[in-house]
Formats: C-alpha cells, structure tokens, sequence
C-alpha cells in the first residue's frame, strides 16, 4: 500500500508522490509538526484549508500521554485526532534525548524518566516499533541513538553502529508484526511503511558507512538524522548533498527536523523529498513571521500602526484579512488568536514555497527559482 | 442610518431586525464577547463560520491598549480588527468597576488606575462617548455607574440617579458629535447609534424611575444593566419581566452580560432582543463545554475513552470532527486548539438557540421551543 513513484528529476531536486494508505503526498513536501496529536495553536481545519498533505507526530508525547494503548482502542492515530491525510511518527529517540529527566542508553535500548511525572520507561527498538503500530502512522521511523553536536568521532561512530543495529531489530520486529498478530500490540494501520536512518553526524565516512548499513536492511524509505542540532547550515548541506545521492533514487528520502525556509531549498537541490520543522509554528509563537524578504518581528513599536499585512504578497488567512498593526496589538495583549495567525501565516509560507518548488522542479525552473529565492529571503529582521 | 424594525411577535417575544452602517442583526441575537478587540481563542473567519452577526468590543480595554486613537488613526475598530460586521461597544464603566486598581466616582465621572500599568485615568461620561466615537461602532454605550448587588436600595437609588445624568451628558456629547467636527476626537463611524441603560438593581420603583428618565433623553435602543450580577435567575427575570415591557416597543432592547442559555430564552420570552456573555467562551476555556443536555466537563476521566462528541446533536465543527477523548486530551495536554475547540462549540451552541428563538417566533411556537428546551437543558454536568 506504500509507493513512492518519482515523476521528475531537475538536478538532483526531485518531483515525486508518497502514496500511503492515507492518501497521496506530493513531494517535496513540508510536514507540520502535531507534537501531541495537535499542531499548536492551529485545529485540523487550519490545516485542510493550508493544503497541509501530512503531519508529524511525536511517539514519544503520546506515547506518555493519552498512551498508544488508547489510541489504538480509539482505532488508530489518525481516528483519534480526526485527521484523514498521511502521519509520519517519529520513532521518540529524538524526545528521550532532548526531553526526558534522566536517560541510561544500553544495547537493549533507552531507559528514561518521563518529563511529565518522572516514571520509569524503557524504550527499546522493538517497543519504539510497537507503539508506532498501535498509532498507525502511515510511516514509521526506526529507533535511532542521537547524539550531541559537540561529541568527538568516536561517540558519533558508536551511535552510528548501535543505530544501524537497532535499525536491523525495529525491521525485524515490523516484518514480526506484519506476519499476523502479535499480543498486546495492536496494528491499527496494516499499510505502515518504515524508515531507517541515516547518522554519521558531519564525518563522511561515517555517513557512508551508515548508509551502506542501512540499505542493507532495507526499508520503504529513508531519512537522514542527526542535523539541524547547531551546527552551521553549509555544513548540513554538505553532509545532505554527500549523502543524498547515495540512497535509492526509487524511494523517498527525508530530513529530519529541518529548517529554514532557504534550509529547504538547498536541501531539496540536494535530492530530499520530505521535511519537518517545529520552526515555522515555534517562531509564530514567539511573535515572528517569516516573509519571503525576511523577519517581521511583530512585538517591534515600528508595527504599532503599520496597516501591512505581515507579507504583502502572501495569500494566506492572516496576510489577507489582519494588518502588522493588528497582529502587534494580538501579540502584546497576550491573545491567543496572536500564535493562531502567525502560525497560520508561517506555516503557509513553507506550504507555499514547496509549492512553488514542485512547481519549478516540474517546468525545469528550480534552479532559477532557487537563486530567486535567496536573492529576497533573509533569516534576519526585515529592514 | 440606524433602524430597528419589528418583524414578529409571539407573545412578548420579539423577531426584528436592527440594521446599522455594518449590515442587518437578526433579532433576538447573541454578540460573542471580543475584549481586546479579539474573541479569545477564535479567529474573525470563526466567528463568520459561526454566523455570528455581531461583535462586542471593551472600551476600557481597547481606550488603554492599544488605545483609540491608534484605533481611530487605523480608520476605526472595524478595520482595525478586520471585521466588516455589525460591532456594539460598551462604555468601559464596567471594567472600571470590575478591573481597575482604584476607582474614585463623582459626579464628573471616574478616576481609575489601569490595571495593566497602574497610570492614572479619568472616565467621563463625555470621555466614554469621545473614545467609542473614536472606535467606530455602530452601537455606542452610555456611561453609568455600576453597584454591588449587596449595596443597599440607598446607594442604588443614587447610582441609578447619577447614570441617568451621566446619559444625559453622554447624549449631548453625541449630538455635539454629530453637528460637527470637534477637536481631538475623530468620528470613525458617522451612523453610530447610542443606547442608554437602564439601572435600578431588583428594585421596581427604581427600574421603572429609571426607565422613564432614560426615556425622556432619548436613544435610538436602551439597556438593561446592573443583573447577573450574582441574583438569583428568578430575581433576574423578574427584573427584565417588569423592565422590558416599560420599553418602546419599536426600539430593540439589550440585556448586559447574560447568561447561561436557560436566561436567554427566560429574557426572550420577556421581551429582549440582543444579548452578550463571556459565558460561552470563558467556560470553554475552562473545559467546560455547553451541550443541549447539560455541561460536559472535559477533564473528567469518564471522557478519556469517549468516541462521542461533546453534543451528538450539534452541527458544530468541534462536534462534527472531534471525540470527547480527543477534546479532553487536548485539555490535559494544555494544547491551545482545546480553548479554540471548546469555543467553537459554546458559540456554536449560543448562535444556533438564537437561530431556533428566532424561527421558533416567526412559526408562532417560541412557546413550544421554551417548555422543550426547559425539558433536556440543564446548567449541570452531564449525567
């Protein structure tokens, strides 16, 4: 029931289409992210009406809360929070890491406390592949180890290598789960396709070596992990455009956890099909609405009675019915509705500009588009 | 450019239309709450989906931030805020009774310190009539001076007393407004309309001295302030059931800060035409959601597995898309999109009894409606 089909090639930018049990995702694509089965600050009708053709959620979030279990009896992510179109999960690594209270990582896997209540849990590759099938994300990522952005080679290479053996039990347990049943695990989405991933941190080398191990798993597509934790973004985009081209060019490939909007473009120039980000939304909670000339950083006195929209040539909600003026005065008073219309605004404008990039990737025009792009854009504020 | 026509009447129920410069207010009408120029948690489009015909706007809110004459500056509250419908304000007095940090009457007005900043503010009633002129609604409030429900008939008397000068003074201000342009105060909204309020606590002799007095200066519809204070229902009705019919038959009537919707069907029965209530949105804030049966209580662990909506009557889009499980978890959670969701519904729920008032008096069966709606609503939880 998962497919991939690649229907265009500019460069090494690829037009292609996820087709999943839930429907079909146009690639490349931008994936919200609905941390808690919601994606802050905007309902599941924001979403349809931004075109938003996937979301992401975060195994390790509801797995402590509502918990898998419920979901599964509920029939299912996708039932449970009324979504109808694709979810990727990620496999809770990534959380267990950046989140939990206290973590002791073995060969078995993660022991970590919760955040929420300081419970005990265990997060091996296989329970990662369980909860991940009671949620019935149309993709499922494997259990990887993550690392910090200073740790010196040699913790990166162990990381790698206990990854890539994680990788191998998280396949091995799907291939289990899909023979038929299993007790206590309820497959809520039969179709799910898994991803392995990719580590190595910025080392080449090691970057290929995790490929190769990778591959030589096998999985319906394949992400690479381990960037966007600090380091500089020429760097990401060299370890991308090393290790891009050395994954199927018939499977889908995806960049965990990037970036800026100009993160998206390079990276898409690079081969990568799939993204997500908490970036758009986070910033939108904190006043800031990225433009396609740069930051209007709304809480600034020189909105106070700026009757502009936040980007004049945007055509989402809030561009088209609330001046900078407004949304200043929204932000300042504490209104909620204020992340509401920024996050609606950000997230249409990564919506958008993938649009804008499948389109250019399909007329031959991505490279013009993409010099373009950053002939306007800025990560700085508006001048 | 203000009319009020009476189209129907069941008994002492009221259909008509209020038509202002924004557009026609079907009456009995409910007008969702936007403190700060915004309806907590709901965006402009929600309130349009919701068929919400018309905003109410805090003038003590909007006059300290982001104050009227940015506003006006901005071409009116209107503009400003993006919405081109029908929009009350009320005079600010209120708050000033309920929220400033010190408040100092007499008979030129009220001295108050900003809760926001503690700075020092002068409330006249020409001042009230300056800033909502400035504002731009199309339905302008006088000033009156608000008591405690446990003050004496004395101090009722008084303040009844001093609120019939003040809308005396308030109603010259308006008329000196309309002849002409007056230094320092831009008239955003030249068909602005003005009502005055109606005060005299549970006390009939005072409502009806008050009545007359309020009548005799004249306004294109009158209020009826100074209830749901903390009186009993009963006390309430009886009050509105003295008051309303004491009223020009040919001009609407308004009924400050009610209720639960139980009142509005008490008050519609005895002649009102428009209400307003921060009930529907801060109770949805507070996981409380307003069904056709009684309240559901989000948080209670009874809704974890619930495949239910909140109301399986309801059209509205939370209950269209949502499980009472999805709601609660969002409520746990403290996702935004709970109070969003919530509010929807509560507002959905307020607007769609006015709908069903409405039809119900034009079919002749607004007392059908009443005994039916008495028979499944209840103001407790949910059995």
């Amino acid at each position: 029931m998962f497919e991939f089909e690649l229907l265009h090639a500019d460069g090494a930018a690829r037009r292609g289409e996820v087709r999943t049990p839930h429907g079909v995702v146009q690639t490349p694509s931008f994936m919200p992210v609905g941390t808690r089965g919601a994606v802050k600050a905007v309902t599941q009708r924001d979403l349809v009406d931004l075109d938003a053709e996937i979301l992401l959620g975060n195994t390790y979030h509801l797995y402590l809360k509502p918990g898998d279990d419920l979901i599964a009896r509920a029939g299912g992510l996708h039932a449970f929070i009324g979504w109808e179109r694709p979810i990727l999960t990620d496999s809770g690594g990534y959380q267990v890491f950046s989140l939990a209270s206290m973590r002791h990582i073995t060969e078995r896997g993660a022991e970590f406390r919760s955040h929420l209540d300081g419970s005990l849990h265990m997060l091996t590759p296989e329970k990662a592949t369980d909860i991940q099938a009671q949620l019935g994300s149309d993709i499922a990522m494997v259990l990887d180890e993550c690392v910090a952005s200073t740790d010196g080679i040699d913790g990166v290479r162990d990381a790698m290598r206990r990854s890539a053996r994680w990788a191998a039990r998280c396949r091995e347990r799907l291939q289990r789960l899909r023979q038929g049943p299993v007790v206590g695990v309820t497959v809520t989405n039969p179709g799910q396709a898994q991803f392995g991933i990719v580590q190595g941190g910025i080392h080449p080398g090691l970057r290929t070596e995790s490929v190769q191990a990778t591959l030589e798993i096998g999985f319906e597509g394949y992400a690479i992990g381990g960037l966007s934790v600090g380091e500089p973004p020429a760097v990401m985009y060299d370890v991308v455009g090393h290790t891009a081209p050395q994954l199927p060019a018939d499977q889908p490939r995806y960049l965990m956890g990037t970036g800026m909007p100009d993160d998206l473009i390079e990276c898409v120039a690079r081969g990568v099909d799939l993204f997500d980000c908490v970036l758009p939304t986070r910033n939108a909670r904190n006043g800031q609405l990225i433009t396609s000339r740069g930051l209007v950083v709304i809480k600034n006195a020189r909105y106070a009675e700026d009757p502009l929209p936040p980007d004049p040539g945007c055509g989402c909600y809030t561009c088209r019915h609330c001046s900078r003026a407004y949304l200043r005065h929204l932000y300042i008073a504490g209104e909620m509705t204020a992340a509401t219309l920024n996050s609606i605004h950000n997230l249409y404008f990564y919506l958008d500009t993938m649009r804008r990039i499948r389109e250019a990737i399909m007329f031959g025009s991505f490279e013009r588009l993409r010099q373009e792009f950053h002939q306007t854009f800025s990560r700085r504020p508006l001048q």
